[in-house]
């Protein structure tokens, strides 16, 4: 750490850095990083957008930590306006869009009662972009004139009250955070008569990790433990799923199963 | 357009643009768009994108014409094919994220047909990351588990049915080119009891034109039209339209109004 940051300006960048791929970074969230005096990253920040930092720049890992409890959002929150008040530029990077359950207003509101300023730089959210990459769209004319995107994990503990009424609609719904309640969740999409909906599981999506799942809401769950599926992973439900490739050994599967 | 160009290998990447600022689209993104020898862009692509192109490379609009027809899909499906078969390289690139509302799965299926590769790069939505740049949350803990992104604009011309039923929840409603359907969407809200929930109106995010209209159900038109917002904009209804900070002085006026 260079002495003459501790002149530099007290000011923070929430920059979202997207699935995983580094570069699905923005250009704009690349030179912030590149601009940092000071880099707080998570768990779900992929190591090679580490490189882009400068070296005299200040790395500070606020994920989980092997095994062990994750830094409270207190700690993060006091370490990032400490950080700025004392070597200037902090760039707050966080996976996916800092808006998506990333729990990034509650950054800013921080920052913003100790009156230093924030920009915020949008991140790739994995709920749009992780289906995408497997062309999945999650919009397509006659199929979907909306998505629903919905936490698997509320402060509660509890399934979402949102995810009862999304099973009810016409709407692709794609579920972060939701693979521990994932039985849960397919018992409630059953429970609203959508054994046959098409329904996706993507681990990791946009790294090496990366892997598919593609059922339908009546054997998803076997399927998932099959392949072993671990988080991070996103739930699409909706016949947007229809449309990938290998659905369609899914339906004569099924077909054959229930003699359709 | 040099002739060497013929000989490479067919193939297509989708490339969402982001909402407009060029340094919102992806590295990746950016990568595709130095390695392209056609480019198709959208009218939603902000001009200054198109100085990463290689100079030899072709350049097509394929979006409006002033004051005329746009392009029909099967125009553009046909070009970006046609053109893949004679040129190499062809990245169509579209505003927002291709399967936001964007038709890119159409464009898929058409190479498919083809059997032209296509390599999807998602990009920043409009609907996440045009209200996080105005620091509004599209999700945060014990204001929204939950975002629905839905169309104004459905290919039948009615408002969309998941309207109907988002406005009964408790998600952040998203409308997208909903700006022509305002009245009728409002009326929507009104009717599920939804007459001080918070609304924003931003238009063109993210470029020098962006301006941001803040109320409630019950007055956002007639703030619209005060300040002449313009297409293309887009709606969010929702309780976390609140943590803006010109929110407060509409819950004062509002107060005032109906004497709370």
């Amino acid at each position: 750490m260079n002495d003459i940051k501790k002149n530099n300006a007290p000011r923070i960048t929430l920059v979202g850095a997207g699935p995983g791929d580094p570069e699905l970074i923005t250009l704009k969230g690349l030179k912030a990083l590149q601009g940092a005096d000071v880099v707080l990253y998570d768990a779900l920040v992929g190591e090679e957008l580490l490189q882009f930092i400068p070296p005299n720049a200040t790395k500070v890992y606020v994920g989980k930590r092997s095994g062990d409890h994750s830094y409270s959002q207190e700690v993060v929150n006091r370490l990032m306006v400490d950080y700025a008040l004392n070597f200037g530029h902090v760039v707050r990077l966080k996976g996916g869009d800092s808006f998506v359950f990333g729990r990034g207003y509650e950054e800013l509101e921080f920052a913003a009662a100790y009156r230093i300023p924030v920009t915020v730089i949008p991140g790739i959210s994995s709920s749009i972009g992780v289906p995408g990459l497997q062309h999945i769209p999650v919009t397509h004319r006659g199929l979907s004139e909306s998505f629903w995107v919905i936490t698997g994990t509320t402060s509660s503990g509890e399934v979402s009250h949102d995810v009862y009424q999304a099973a009810q609609t016409k709407a692709t719904v794609v579920v972060l955070m939701g693979l521990k309640k994932l039985k849960e969740i397919v018992e409630i999409f059953k429970a609203a008569g959508k054994d046959k909906l098409p329904v996706a599981i993507i681990q990791k999506g946009s790294t090496q990790d990366e892997k598919l799942v593609v059922g339908n809401v009546h054997n998803i769950v076997d399927k998932a433990q099959q392949e072993t599926i671990t988080a991070p992973a996103i739930l699409v439900f909706g016949e947007v799923v229809s449309l990938h490739p290998s659905y369609k050994s899914i339906v004569k599967e099924y077909a054959s199963v229930i003699g359709e």
